[in-house]
């Protein structure tokens, strides 16, 4: 990450990257199936945390209720992580073809969480909506939270994200 | 379109798309910057009807409806094109590649959308909030249009997606 930062993604190479981790390129390999991965790599861990967020809300609880506190529970993963998030974030805005892998794996957080919707027994379009319209929520809260040179709390701009979400749905 | 739906995006190349359109590649070329383009130029006029259709809402209405109007009028354009549209999806969705450029695309009408909201005067976090929440709601209706084997009206279903977004966010 920090050689990312130094030198931009591009001219950043394999060979580099694992000498600075104290790594052989082999083992690199091993961990990581190519250089974007070392960015992307958490994302399964979130997509699993979301699933089982989900999975074990109370039975009562409403859908986009559910969605928000897993998606709260995710802000505070990516908040503990604190500065390499925001670096790393630095890192993909900077490139194109990175921005893309990161729409790509929001789109299958979305998914994660639409078919852990649906194993809770919540509609097909309704379960798809509830889980996009939550990470588009998740997104605008991230962008604030990165952006700011305050630390504010990501969990708790996730929560206020999806109460203007309402808001805004409810027409005020 | 025929070609990739024939033999798939991959195997087709530049000069076989410009010898069935009946151009030189000099030409094609001239159209389109590369053969995805042939895929996504439709995005660009989207992103303008869109900015269009939010610039010209009449001054009181609410930011949702105002983009639930215009994500209905682009529903119509895509209407119109039908098969075409459907057979895009198809060459879409059996490429990784072009999932992300689809992605990518999506996100950049989200963009237009909440930029155009801004010069209403909508403020920063809602505006991008309220395109983010739209374009979710379209991508629903989308993939529900594509899927379906009868023929359902597209802007009738950004429609009931848009109000069960409502729904959803007022914890039905």
């Amino acid at each position: 990450m920090e050689l990312y930062v130094e030198r931009g993604f591009e001219n950043t190479t394999v060979a580099e990257i694992a000498e600075r981790a104290g790594l052989s390129e082999r083992t690199f390999f091993r961990h990581f199936s190519d250089k974007r991965e070392v960015l992307f790599s958490g994302s399964a861990g979130l997509a699993e945390l979301l699933t089982e967020r989900v999975a074990a809300a109370p039975k009562t609880a409403a859908p986009l209720d559910i969605v928000s506190a897993a998606l709260q529970a995710a802000g505070a993963v990516i908040q503990e992580r604190g500065e390499w998030s925001k670096q790393r974030q630095a890192v993909i805005d900077a490139n194109p073809e990175l921005r893309e892998r990161e729409l790509i794996k929001l789109a299958s957080l979305a998914s994660a969480v639409a078919e852990a919707l649906r194993r809770r027994g919540v509609k097909g379009p309704s379960a798809s909506l509830t889980a996009e319209a939550g990470i588009a929520a998740f997104k605008v809260a991230f962008e604030r939270w990165v952006q700011q040179p305050t630390k504010r709390n990501l969990p708790r701009l996730v929560r206020e994200s999806l109460d203007d979400l309402k808001a805004i749905t409810a027409g005020h």
